[in-house]
């Protein structure tokens, strides 16, 4: 696995570049440490293994981040870590060389800071046009393959709009461009399966665990685009700003309703504290 | 649009790193011209407009050629030139910055040369498992989201099999993972329609005016993948090789029929001199 110094610049051979052939995570690093490390690490593996990639070892990863952390000139206490894993430098065309070395990148940033706000009154939502294509294939991992959501995110420029739902092209409520969703209504509580297209994200896994252990029943199955309109709320979920409620999604306005308040009071309590702050 | 210089690397920021957020072109260099030139340029512009990109000028490209011609240490009358554009460096997230300066870069390789025999008797062929998935947005064009075909080239490593064919995930025969497909029967060719998904090839096209121009039908249209077990045989198009008969497709096997034969002849006629050679 080629890795090593922070770099900023890749091969231009790399096959990341050439095909998108790899994967990433972006980890939340909170305290100084990654959080929710042990869901990343285990899509990054389920992705390696689907792709057929080179596995880069919890050392080297950990090596990596290690050398990010300390040679970054911005606050590591609350930041993002980028990792990125590919099929590595050569061999031309889409077939793979026999034994591929691998790529390991690790980059860090700044981690956006929404407003108090916006956890506590919601978010506005609209609904893209751009659809998610059917690949049960690429469907739940991070590949590097993300042109669906560059497309959805660039078709508004309307700042007050702070995420766009994506449906795929079978009229099915998938996941945000960079969120997954859950609908609300009074007691009950839904996610879209990841089993067709969209990213399992990992705190849309972290938020079935607390909830589940909270004792609130959440269907995970397919969900009919139709549902956004006989819901009675929503939230969104990302490993960077954690939980956040929506307000409005198109013409359609909900008011924080209890039990999203519930779960977000329990998602904090979790140790995810962005509503808290 | 950032270019210049024949570079080796490419910064990690850039969207083609990230997201795969950009084009290419695999252009054949023969007697030290780009071949087919007008069809690469005329996708690579339909693809910037559709998915936003911003767009190189032909002097931009002109010069990069050039340059990377003039710089290369391999035999530039007979190589590979590939030519990709991104959305560029910088913009964290799936939004691109309200005015991307775009990437531009050349590169060149050795061209791979097939055997006459291959030119001759022709090639096999396989059916992937790896499906592609149907996202008319990126239908047609050459982005740099080539997931698919890598999982699909890299279904086998028998190494008398020369191309995979790639249905839809509805059955329909649509290409190869590097090449266009055409059926044959005794007096009738058809291509399958590349609406959905798959690339329009330049090599394609060109056959397409060849044998228009020669009076032979061809249907453009959707392909059952039953057809592959009905018709009398099959031809490859992909710009580097130019034409290639298929002779062996999973159980079945085909002559070189007389059809086939003419539109290799034709096609050679046309300049396109790979079958001679």
């Amino acid at each position: 696995m080629r890795s090593g110094e922070p770099c900023e610049s890749i091969p231009v051979d790399d096959r990341a570049v050439q095909y998108g052939d790899g994967l990433f995570e972006t980890v939340a690093i909170r305290d100084g440490e990654p959080r929710l490390w042990n869901y990343h690490s285990e899509r990054l593996l389920t992705g390696c293994a689907r792709l057929g990639l080179p596995v880069p070892t919890e050392q080297q990863i950990q090596d990596e981040l290690n050398s990010a952390l300390e040679a970054a000139p911005i606050d590591t206490e609350h930041c993002v870590a980028k990792l990125l894993v590919s099929a590595g430098a050569g061999h031309r065309g889409y077939r793979r060389s026999d034994s591929p070395e691998g790529t390991l990148l690790v980059g860090l940033a700044e981690s956006p800071r929404l407003s108090e706000v916006q956890y506590r009154d919601g978010v506005k939502v609209r609904v893209c046009d751009t659809r998610l294509a059917i690949q049960t294939q690429l469907a739940g991992i991070k590949s590097l393959n993300r042109l669906e959501q560059v497309m959805a995110r660039n078709e508004w420029q309307d700042e007050t709009v702070f995420e766009g739902l994506l449906l795929d092209t079978e009229d099915r409520l998938i996941c945000g461009t960079m969120s997954n969703v859950f609908l609300i209504d009074s007691h009950s509580l839904v996610t879209p399966a990841i089993t067709r297209c969209g990213i399992s994200g990992v705190m849309r896994r972290h938020v079935l665990a607390v909830v589940e252990q909270a004792g609130i029943a959440c269907d995970i199955r397919d969900v009919a685009s139709s549902e956004l309109n006989s819901c009675q709320g929503a939230i969104l979920t990302n490993s960077q700003f954690g939980v956040l409620p929506v307000n409005r999604c198109t013409d359609r306005s909900w008011e924080l309703s209890d039990l999203s308040r519930r779960i977000l009071q329990l998602v904090t309590a979790s140790g995810v504290t962005e509503y808290a702050a």
